[in-house]
């Protein structure tokens, strides 16, 4: 039976959505705008899931509507440019990530910091300007201003490319803004997920030392032998967290669960950042006086601007900075959020859309 | 009767000490020792009290060993220079801060940075490297490697200079560092005391618009009309504080007791800086995501490196910065910690020691 999302626009389109706070995705046939003149229309051939995906389909944030078409890690291919796109032509590599539009007006958007735009659009579970839902890549098709469409270079493989968009640019931005991309430095990375594995081959492409803090000791071998990390600290094993104290010129944070700031700021030489990517939802305990004492700083940093992630998907290219990635079908997709849940991915799945989304009419 | 603390050094020395965690001063008798080559020995003529005198005095902060005389805001006359001292001759007007050594050999040292040197020694309560007890200010003379000696400039009042050397320092070095020292940035002091009255003054003299936010409505005319202050927040008051969301380029937060951040980063803009330079003795709670929404900071600073104190006192000389004191003659001083503790001083006392304080002997 047809239903109004599919005649909302005139552009048919077809993918998976939530329905309600059980977060389980079924197919959903829906629709997207005609292309205007600054429009490009791809043809999505895989999507990224982000962990921040199982959030939102349960609308444990509280932001959602149903139903909900996830992803913001897409790439594909362009059918379709309006007549004043400039950037892309049809059959172009593109990506579009974690935005879809911002106001275009603010000091942020006019210093490509589109990301700290008061009122962006996110790529899913958002409302374009005209009041309609933003469906996000989970599906076959998207239409977006070619603002937000990012180039994707030959050398680096589509599927791959994909958990750039939100993974990479995420880990990529706070170590450029805040220094940590200097040969010499010594960076932390705290928690191994997708953001976390990242941080690890961005950190080394700069050719700073890499040091992983975790939880779980498993992952020292893989940390160091697959990703090239540098060194490996157990978060719960005081003695070799005192040994690696005053250590660090700078940590990125991956971590979104609760823990302890105290250990990670005492891992830090004086003057050194500790920038926070995850988002715990409750408040973390800040000890005062270990900040004052080395006048250390905590910072946050989100996702990155439009001309930024151009700019690390080109050296990313450039570098080979690659996301490990398992590859799976759309129906595959519910059993994926299952073991992503469960940290059960090494280090992204990546739904391989082209080959595996079939419309169901 | 004399006692060991008169003969541990050759050069007799008075002033008022606490015997316990009474806090209670009371005239004491110790020494100091014989300039060596490289010291300054001084006639000491002005002591400020600092609010963390109050919580040494009670070994709060469990680092105190008993007499301990309190005073890290000293300025005085030189009476004394060994041969190889270079920068100063009997006679020069001088200071000695909150640290009479440091290691000179780590990276902090080699960076004029003293401050977050981790075996500093504090001019009070600390040990000197030889073992023997640092004696503060509250005293009639110093003697001092003339590394951790300060010119005062002809410009500035003896008696005003001597809060400079910690309350100065401790918010100047932070507006500085942290970029908060510019023309047209807009910068919010937290809290009207010994720091806080310093911070608005220096970042008035150093072009900003400056905001002071207060718990207390009765402080409101203070800052604007005694300060100079351009606007003012009752922290309080949830309407002033929303209507003020995301105009602060950064802060100065001077407060010690337990207080939400979550509003303070509220004020920031986007790449806002919250700089924590009071101790509170518990962590605060720290929410993330407002960080990560607006790649905000919050960071910590401990007072100033020696080169950085000698820059600020001649800034403050130059622009006419200066401390709003109080002068008390020694044998009041129990009086004026009791009303320090209640806030009850506009803005820092400051001891009139070369007039008031007699040996007893």
């Amino acid at each position: 039976m047809a239903t109004q999302y599919e005649f909302e626009h005139p552009k048919k389109a077809f993918g998976w959505a939530a329905r309600d706070t059980s977060g389980v995705l079924s197919p959903f046939n829906f629709s997207r705008r005609e292309p205007s003149e600054k429009d490009v229309a791809l043809k999505i051939l895989y999507c990224g899931i982000c962990h921040s995906d199982l959030h939102k389909m349960k609308n444990e944030w509280g932001t959602i509507n149903y139903p909900f078409v996830p992803g913001h890690e897409i790439v594909g291919i362009v059918t379709e440019v309006g007549n004043k796109v400039r950037k892309f032509k049809v059959g172009d590599k593109v990506g579009v990530g974690c935005l879809v539009d911002s106001c275009h007006s603010c000091q942020n958007c006019a210093n490509n910091l589109e990301n700290y735009c008061p009122t962006f659009t996110l790529t899913d579970g958002s409302k374009y300007s005209d009041g309609t839902a933003t469906y996000g890549g989970y599906s076959d098709s998207m239409v977006s201003d070619e603002h937000f469409v990012f180039h994707i270079p030959d050398e680096l493989p589509l599927d791959a490319a994909a958990p750039l968009l939100c993974a990479g640019i995420t880990v990529y931005s706070p170590l450029r803004y805040f220094g940590l991309d200097k040969p010499g430095l010594h960076v932390g990375v705290v928690g191994l997920g997708g953001l976390g594995h990242m941080a690890v081959k961005f950190a080394k492409a700069f050719g700073t030392k890499v040091t992983v803090i975790s939880t779980s000791p498993s992952k020292e071998k893989e940390a160091i032998k697959n990703l090239g990390a540098d060194s490996f600290l157990i978060s719960r094993d005081k003695d070799q967290m005192k040994a690696a104290m005053g250590t660090l010129d700078g940590i990125i944070d991956t971590v979104s669960a609760d823990h302890p700031l105290l250990p990670l700021i005492g891992l830090l030489k004086s003057h050194g950042k500790l920038v926070m990517v995850g988002a715990p939802e409750k408040p973390l305990e800040l000890p005062v006086f270990p900040l004052l004492a080395g006048r250390k700083i905590i910072a946050g940093s989100l996702i990155g601007g439009i001309k930024e992630t151009q700019e690390m998907i080109d050296f990313a290219a450039k570098h080979k900075v690659k996301p490990d990635i398992e590859i799976i079908p759309i129906d595959y997709v519910n059993t994926a959020m299952e073991r992503l849940l469960k940290a059960d991915v090494k280090y992204r799945f990546v739904i391989d859309i082209g080959n595996t989304l079939k419309p169901s009419s």
